[in-house]
């Protein structure tokens, strides 16, 4: 899609008139009494879990903002290939592939050699390596992002909206009430300029995703700790003519003396975003941050990208984005003494520099992780204790991200080497560091550790390419029912339940021997059947544990006559009969899933995949007992 | 996506709440005075049309239709490829894909040979062959197709929307005037059962998509001929548990002596159309039309399909389709002696069996050749005669459809061979008829022939893969300025412009000889370029002819500097630059578009492509005077 060449316009460019694609604001309502979840803040973080909470009907969730209205520019707006498979399981992720630039390569370049004032290309690498995932990585505007967000809420059953215009000014908590949180929010539109009208919401849960200047943060006395220099890095969003060959590839660039730069190009075909390193500005350009102005930064990038001329025709959206490495100690408020009531999400508990584009990426994966835990306990399908991992996961991978960025902000603000810089930064190493780090930005690096929730590798050879607290890697398969040709982990929508996929070994499909046949049947028929003990009466049967064959035979070589009932569970109020839950691998495109991902074609496998994609557990198909003893663990029986 | 599983809703089924998919209809307005075009009926071809000029916002466009809103549930459902590149170009197959069933399969079935009364399968064969499109078969409802053309109309610069409730009455048409067609239309909603409100709407263009029972037809003294046998088929869409086991796969049913019937399953992954033959009811059910019932449709199925048994829990809808395979002599009212100003299109100029699925496919094909045309001669880029091929082009195809769809009905209703029934149809036969048969099917064997709008084939060893008068067939490259691995026939959008593809022989891109330089460089700046002479004033540079040039070279291989600016044009009101108009051959996946399209790696070629994305000419890349010989014949200088 190419749009925006007749100047910047925020919403859907699927729309021709740029005035209709302003979607009107949620009529204002007065905020409900109680609710099981309050959200503070509509950011990513906020909105994914308002949007994962909207797919319960019997959840009830408020989320508020101080803003006016929904954003319409600017922020962020790098979505990592896992962020776009979260995306994939919302049912938006095709949406923003046709919409959003595709990042493909990543070109470098450094003071030229004979010509130290002018830049030169060094190398082009691929960005995304192959089978990382199946998802690309993608640039858009994170306002677009919001409003996929918006629609899913809207569209749930939950027809969740926000409530816009209510600043949140403190809370506190009373674990003898039935709703143990209290939460105060000024409506910002008053009638009078004497009266300030407070609005007090009582809930379960409080979930601070109010940005790096949390009010919910300070509420319950966490702090941002940790570097206190801040990178200051002024952004624009511009509409752009230039020769700089590469402006339609992400460039990262060292200049010998005029600072650094960073060129992302962006959605519709002529926009690119540009980050300039403010603190090799010009002594008189210098400037407070209310000083600056977007002309200033055209004229450093200028200066930066010669020989090259940047010709900037519109400036969409500038800011200067000063940020340090931070974190809080912990994301609740578990350390007074009792489970948590009250989490901190997104920026709220940690900040990043924006060089890695880690902001957005690492705030949705945090109410990601947060959101089916919520859902577990308030539906009583969890105890409570589940809800403490929360923050040891996400803290752990904050941290590591923290190091990861200060090492990556300090060599890509550094200068190059050269004789006049024997410390600074060799080109080649900056290249493979960002090579090697690519895992990092698709966002797959993300490993939560043996807990509660996540088994241990002891069976990891049966699935070497699956592993225990990764993401569930997906694989093409073909559908058995109507021999589609997909990706195993678009079966995983954000219904909350777990997967179980049940990977058969060399026994002949659905005999008597096969590993398939007698888990399926232990599932549907056996008093120990954790479907039977968890499943809540009159939900659905795979709501909480949901039983998926992969088998390595050709579709042809299965009949669905030997998959009734078992692997055919009925469904609905029409007690239909559900033919999506069988896959075979697939013989034509190249090495089969076994292959791909490492299962063990002998023996097969059993892997248990929690409700937010990461892989719980790798066992034996036989080990029917570690597979119950991995669910008494994080549910509890209906 | 899994959905209808608790019954069927209407309407987009991402949407939880049933109520709120539905739309709102469009705000009641009188009709208007004047229009350059007036398309009577809301069926796929009118909306196709509208949807298409709506994209121009010089164009006034009107379309009505005597039903109350917009199609709910039934009619066809089949989607070849062929439409699916087109709904590509609309920007809405992604959607389909999503939502819709893809026909992957199709599976045999005959009486057994052991027990007659049973059926037994006789093979699957694969649905679409390999690289016949980039596009898959799909499934979906009309109703939802008509929902994507109306959100596009909406979306257009035109923002169209159709007037329902108005009945066509009647025409005139009197050269002499500016507006020289007269229609008449009824107000269906009178304010008094007295008063007949009529609308009078002026237009230069009438394009009656009004069905099978056509009042345009009738009023320009057309008529339907050809088989007078109307085939009867019980068609019905369900909600269905069976132990049939094909019943996600497409099934072709031939029982022994209870007739036949095709199986179609749907989106959501629960529903399935059956078709069942109504000649072979058990003689007290041959009731007529109006006293059929879905009951009879279900136990007539049931005898089919024996010994497997089908339950069906809901018919979200069912019908009784009779048609025959008939055609008008032409598609206009040309006949008159003097250039058309009413057209015919869709089931108001041809009509076929279901079975082969190809009533709809082929309205929307009507009119997908019909819209461009009419907007070249109304934006004065074409000279009215360009209007006439229309009827010629798409006469011809209509008329060898239902040549085809003679022999296709007749075998697919025939008893399968036997001893007792020699005459029969050899199930073998069968299943090869219908493999070849599915370029017919898929829509992609439309070949329009050789006119002033189709050159000759002269040249056609030179891209023996891109064949003269046939739709442009995509293969894979990298764009070049973003090194975006993509389909390139997805560069050709409904915009209404030519495509000119430039593939460059073995000279040194872009160097003095190489051919896509020469060519870029007349385009630009030569006195005779067809881009100036048919370009109005002020329009894009690519409103018209669109260049485009592609390297069989690694995109790496070639700088941007060396495309600069012949093929960086400069575009919109803030003249960007645009960066997708190159394109380089794909190095990763297997053989490149040289390869799969035959395209002459050292001489290169030039490939002009029609509006509606056939190929219009085949040239060698050095043939100017072939170029600018093909756009004298269709457009007018400027
Ligand atoms: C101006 C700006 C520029 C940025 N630029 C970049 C960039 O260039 N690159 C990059 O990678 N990242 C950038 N970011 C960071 C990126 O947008 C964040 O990492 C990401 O949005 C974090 O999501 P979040 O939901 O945690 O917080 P946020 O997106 O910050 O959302 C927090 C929300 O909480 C609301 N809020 C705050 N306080 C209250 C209160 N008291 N009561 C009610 N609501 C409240 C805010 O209005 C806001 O909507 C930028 C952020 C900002 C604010
Ligand atoms: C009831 C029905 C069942 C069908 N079932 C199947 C099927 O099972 N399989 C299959 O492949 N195809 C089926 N078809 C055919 C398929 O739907 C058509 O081939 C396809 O819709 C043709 O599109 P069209 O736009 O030419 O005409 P249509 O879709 O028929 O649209 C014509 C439109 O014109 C309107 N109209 C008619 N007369 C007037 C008037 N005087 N004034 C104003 N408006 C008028 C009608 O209301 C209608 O909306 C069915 C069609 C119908 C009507």
């Amino acid at each position: 899609m190419q749009f925006h060449q007749d100047g910047f316009f925020p919403g859907d460019p699927r729309i021709s008139d740029p005035q209709d694609r302003v979607v009107p604001p949620p009529i204002k309502r007065p905020m409900p009494k109680q609710v099981d979840v309050m959200i503070v803040g509509c950011g990513p973080a906020g909105l994914n879990l308002a949007a994962q909470l909207s797919q319960f009907s019997d959840i009830s969730v408020c989320i508020a903002d101080l803003k006016d209205d929904r954003l319409l520019v600017g922020q962020a707006d790098g979505i990592a290939c896992r962020t776009m498979e979260m995306f994939q399981a919302y049912g938006f992720a095709d949406q923003i592939k046709q919409e959003g630039y595709q990042v493909n390569e990543a070109a470098f370049w450094k003071p030229d050699a004979t010509h130290p004032n002018h830049i030169a290309r060094t190398g082009k690498v691929e960005d995304v390596e192959q089978d990382l995932s199946e998802m690309p990585h993608m640039i858009i505007n994170q306002a677009r992002i919001h409003d996929e967000f918006l629609r899913v809420m809207k569209h749930s059953p939950n027809k969740l909206e926000p409530h816009y215009q209510r600043k949140f000014l403190g809370l506190t908590v009373d674990e003898t009430e039935e709703y143990p949180v209290t939460v105060q929010f000024e409506r910002m539109v008053n009638y009078s300029q004497f009266t300030k009208e407070v609005e007090t919401v009582k809930a379960k849960y409080v979930v601070g995703c109010d940005g790096a200047r949390s009010g919910v943060r300070s509420a319950i006395g966490q702090t941002l700790v940790g570097d206190a220099l801040n990178q200051a890095w002024g952004v624009m969003d511009v509409l752009v003519n230039t020769d700089f060959p590469d402006i339609r590839i992400k460039s990262l660039i060292q200049s010998h003396k005029e600072g650094n730069m960073l060129i992302i190009p962006r959605e519709g075909g002529y926009m690119a975003r540009v980050y300039v390193e403010l603190d090799k500005l010009k002594e008189n350009e210098r400037v407070s941050r209310d000083e600056m102005t977007s002309d200033i930064l055209v004229a450093a990038a200028n200066r930066i990208i010669a020989p090259y001329t940047m010709d900037v025709k519109d400036v969409a959206w500038w800011s200067v984005y000063e940020i340090g490495q931070r974190i809080t100690t912990a994301f609740d408020d578990g350390a007074l003494g009792r489970a948590p009531r009250v989490f901190l999400a997104g920026d709220a508990c940690h900040t990043h520099s924006p060089k890695a584009g880690q902001g957005l990426n690492t705030s949705v994966m945090d109410t990601w992780n947060l959101g089916w835990k919520l859902a577990h306990v308030l539906r009583g399908l969890a105890d409570v204790s589940l809800l403490s991992t929360y923050s040891s996961e996400r803290h752990e991978y904050g941290q590591a991200l923290i190091d990861f960025d200060r090492q990556w902000s300090s060599m890509f603000s550094a200068k190059p080497k050269s004789a006049e810089n024997p410390d600074g930064v060799d080109p080649a190493e900056f290249q493979r560091y960002f090579k090697l780090f690519g895992h990092y930005t698709a966002g797959v690096s993300i490993q939560y550790r043996q807990s509660s929730v996540i088994g241990s590798n002891e069976h990891q050879d049966l699935a070497t390419g699956l592993k225990v607290g990764f993401r569930f890697h997906s694989a093409p398969v073909i559908r058995h029912g109507d021999a589609k040709p997909m990706q195993l982990g678009h079966c995983h929508t954000v219904n909350g339940a777990y997967r179980v996929y049940a990977f058969a070994g060399n026994q002949a499909p659905m005999s008597e021997g096969c590993g398939v046949r007698q888990l399926a049947d232990f599932m549907m028929n056996h008093g120990d059947s954790p479907v039977k003990k968890y499943t809540p009466a009159g939900a659905e049967v795979d709501s909480v544990i949901d039983l998926r064959g992969i088998f390595p035979c050709h579709h042809h070589a299965l009949e669905r006559s030997q998959l009734d009932p078992l692997l055919t569970p009925v469904k609905g109020k029409l007690g239909l009969k559900d033919f999506e839950k069988v896959y075979c691998a697939d013989h034509l495109t190249g090495p089969d899933i076994y292959d791909l991902r490492g299962i063990d074609r002998e023996q097969g496998c059993l892997v248990i995949v929690r409700p937010d994609q990461y892989v719980a557990a790798v066992l034996p198909l036989t080990d029917l007992a570690g597979m119950n003893a991995y669910f008494e663990q994080v549910l509890v029986p209906q």
